[in-house]
């Protein structure tokens, strides 16, 4: 089940260390100018080696375009492209061949296939959402002529947390920083946070806010294929999620239905509402409104101290990680955040547009 | 969009004040014994009109069961059922007729359908949860026979939390009260606020928390088939769900690696972990330990009391709802939660068993 | 997999002697009038007792529907129906408990479930092909107000063949025969021929030829979603079929490119071809052109003669059938062969639309 | 729709004339041994330019792992593999940019995208099932050690027609000749007959027989998922076939059912059946006897000699092709045939192993 996606779908493969990961979007409707410019860009925002508060590999991340466009256009047929794996140091993950790094796939990969690549974590590595950033952009340039933005940022690291709503920031400014934070006095303390973690060798989880802005009405099938299960699905997919919430999410939970409902009034020729706690999905159909949601992500598994695990003979042992691991995943995170939404908006208005005012 | 499920899947159908709800759960395995009377039971925890904290219409809702089930076990065949509406008062809706609810879908439906049976919420009413709760109570009776069993129960109602873990209650006193919570004073505290809310024809939002027992390692699919995803999409999939998250979830965003990892022992012939912060899942993977979740529900958003709103003509206009409805839909959302995590457990199951040990 | 069809699925469930068939039609367009009527007219097109050359089972074949339809239009959500199971008589299969009828699925059924509903054929009796006439019978609603037409008749009945291709027959004559063959003269002898082989208790195969008029072009998704696929995956579903070919099918592997490629000229505004070899379809994609395809129908495998079998204990017996059984399914087979065809038709018309012209 | 398969599925992208074609075998069992020597002589049997009676276009199609794969073995991953296109000679095609070859693939996909990729016939070359040879044999790899082998011969080129079943020839001997026909003196016609078309720049179509054994009982899900629909849905995919029959086919038509059915006995433990009319297949299941099917194909539409046609703008024009092209395609589709054939088998036997005896 290395697919998501119902009209529009993302098959991804390829392991850390293998030849190379890459992915192949089918369902791209055809005739989207591709800007490899633009492709490149989000693939930078992704790239480890990035900044301080990353990972120190180094990867170009260079994508390679085989199929599904001609002459800089799509054609509709599967866009399918590879990344090379060019910086591997599979050395790095010698003493992890036989012993399992706690909280990570290791143990549960040996037990489902009996067998593992356990080089950089093989398939369970977080690598593998460069080819989920790659498919996002083309998403993106497709949502773009529709009118459609797809926008995230680091809402929370550790315990230092954004006191406002989405709408009381400039989002601009989240990519003016290593860690994305649209408030740059919180940015800099997370980045703090971020460095110091770092230097002990531990890890920080975090959170990330993603806003959409455009979206028609009419996005989502009830009741399965709901917008907000398709989110929810899409978000928890990628790697060290624990949590999704939209609107006012689990906040939710604590109020009265008198203080939370959107209430509805005429705005000129449409009809608004005078709050967005629904976060612009309602009955699992988008509404009209910002759609925003938050995506928790916990602490990153591998250390750089000393833990202690098992081997998969079942012996009980002491794990010191080498290799090269992001303190804190959230900055990167955020345009894999985006771009799993960016699929999902798009297979939405596909699936809509299949049959709506076909007959009514 | 109304089926979920890849091997085990469920399609569900009906309005709530149409001739009757059902469904129709087809890749079932052969050879489980029916036991009617635990469906009926299952049936009857999510019952309007069971207790003083639910909505006062009263529906047997009693399952007939069409196809699919030969001297008293499956067969293989598709099991459909059907349970009619017999205690539906439509006259109640009239006014809802052009009238959009706030926060409720009726306007979206509007929008991407063109037209909508608005009677009682037509196919948005969480009426349709009780074909849920009759298919979820067969895959129990299919776990059960697989050592797994799902047990789920109120966690939060409005600003009233269980402030410990579940591991730290007897899950098994969630069902000798109203509000299915297993602590006795938090309870007797939120069936008040219930009552208290009610009175004011307002309502009141809240968390479920559920806990799989028995299950094995090795059951997700990695990577868009993670359990974690399909459990993520199933629970967003429920009316009034705003958030999901498993393990420590969003508490995991505060927290470090050295504190959150779940460290690897020896135990006995097993590996176990100290810790379960992953809540029984890694890499979106099974590792033998419970498993266990957290579902955020909002507020009804049927309120007994006027509100703004808009007709479908753009009129501005005041609503006030008739009709019988929750004050708190959490209590009866717990067999629900238990059933949906029921249907995606055994249809994990299935997928590993397709391949596990076949040629390693 | 009881299902079929992408953006509209058809789920079908029911057991020839349980309580009802029925099935959910999902993904249907909202706003289509619901003429029941037409529905109850293309059911007695298939309906058993409907004439000498058919079983002399009589079934009324009554559809409930249950949900999906508001004021008579259908609303976007799933169309449920069921057809209730009245003129079973299950004494009559009393003799098949244990034993295995050749060439049918009893056997088959028996070894991959271990059990099976032996009364009438059970799941894999023909019974079920009423619910894909109903549904297909909405589908053709839906397909009229696109201007599409589907229309099959018999070409084939042991050995007496139509020896003209379908443009040559006037193809509203095949509704005036019991047999539903356009050829007068043909029918007749056909018609003879089912009586004689009734008389012998054996039973007689055949051939229906289905065309379908004003498809667009464009229909059809490559590479594996072809029209040709998906209308012969759809054709292979039916009780009792053998065989698939459109266009000049198996015929194509005698012959030459230059005698069958269809060569393109300019009539008028658009672009026709000079002949027809492709059926319609070309690379897998309807090219504007009637499509037109064949499919192939054994003899039904119950015969009430006696036939050398085993007991499902592995125990040689004979067999001879009680129960009223077609001597030939091809009558009764053409609306159940439109039927399937006209669900595959509107379900790549949605799919098409979905993306047709957005960006280009 | 550039997938098939359920459990097992393929994945295929690329253009003819693009960087390279390639595929995503996702669902492949861990713990199979991967013969990269096997993997390439089935390659050599679909390789362009391998006899006098092929295209004389030279391809190595050298099959480039990219993932899926450790240490020799698969790990349950997905299996990604490119075959860059080396021998491309865009030039030849430079006269079809704005002309549709007749009963070519050109008219539709333009009229269905709006644009193309022209070079080599694009996404609809046939050199697509370059990727379908490669997954298959991977997938006979694992049926191998299952006991299942599949194998495809020719037994019709144009007018020339085995006139025997397959059980009554050897079948090892079909790749003892370049038509791969298992008759000697059948393969050397139709050797002469192909040349002599080819010398006409004309094109000639035929017929593949394929042979499934050691199928066990059981495989294939009624009644969307029978084994019979899946295989043709299969084997409509592949370029340029009309027609698809499994056991007697469209004979079946002509005769009785007394004559057909498929007595069973007793042999010695099991239950055989005296004739394997059914092709190994009832009720959609197979019987755990010999499956066996015929698939026609088409002339190649692509010749050598001009033909009358159109221009993209509507014009009428005269086309002659240059480029080289098979003037029979159905040698080289055997291996393509016996690679559909393999990939749905052990796709049904993994879904059928999901549940088989799990509660019965």
């Amino acid at each position: 089940m290395n697919s998501i996606g119902r009209l529009l779908s993302l098959t991804t493969f390829g392991e850390s260390h293998g030849v190379a990961i890459g992915g192949v979007l089918d369902g791209f409707p055809s005739g989207v100018a591709v800007d490899e410019d633009f492709v490149a860009a989000e693939m930078a925002r992704r790239r480890p080696g990035q900044s301080a508060v990353t990972t120190a590999r180094q990867e170009q991340d260079k994508v390679e375009f085989l199929s599904g466009i001609f002459e800089g256009r799509t054609t509709g047929t599967p866009i399918a492209f590879i990344i090379r794996n060019d910086n591997t140091r599979s050395g790095d993950y010698d003493n992890m061949r036989d012993v399992y790094r706690p909280s990570h796939a290791d143990y549960v990969y040996d037990y489902k296939y009996g067998l593992r690549d356990h080089r950089g974590g093989g398939r369970s590595s977080a690598r593998e959402t460069a080819v989920r950033v790659c498919a996002g952009a083309l998403a993106k340039l497709a949502l773009k002529e529709l009118g459609i933005t797809v926008q995230a940022y680091t809402s929370q690291v550790g315990g230092i947390k954004l006191d406002k709503r989405y709408v009381d920031y400039d989002l601009s400014l989240a990519e003016s920083n290593i860690v994305r934070c649209p408030d740059a006095g919180k940015a800099k303390e997370m980045e703090e946070l971020i460095l110091d973690v770092k230097r002990q060798g531990d890890t920080v989880g975090g959170v990330v806010t993603c806003v959409v802005k455009g979206a028609p009405a009419g996005l989502g099938e009830p009741l399965y294929g709901k917008l907000t299960s398709s989110l929810a699905h899409a978000m928890l997919s990628i790697n060290a999620v624990k949590g999704f919430e939209y609107g006012n999410g689990f906040e939710a939970a604590s109020g009265r239905g008198s203080e939370q409902n959107d209430l509805f009034y005429r705005n000129g020729d449409t009809i608004a509402t005078r709050t967005n706690n629904s976060g612009g999905i309602q009955g699992g159909i988008s509404n009209g409104n910002d759609i925003y949601f938050r995506v928790a992500f916990k602490p990153v598994a591998t250390l750089l101290m000393e833990q202690e695990t098992v081997t998969s003979a079942g012996e009980e042992t002491k794990l010191l990680a080498h290799g090269r691991h992001d303190p804190c995943v959230v900055p990167r995170a955020v345009p894999v955040v985006e771009a799993m939404a960016s699929l999902v908006l798009l297979d939405s208005y596909l699936l809509d547009r299949s049959r709506a005012g076909l007959f009514v």
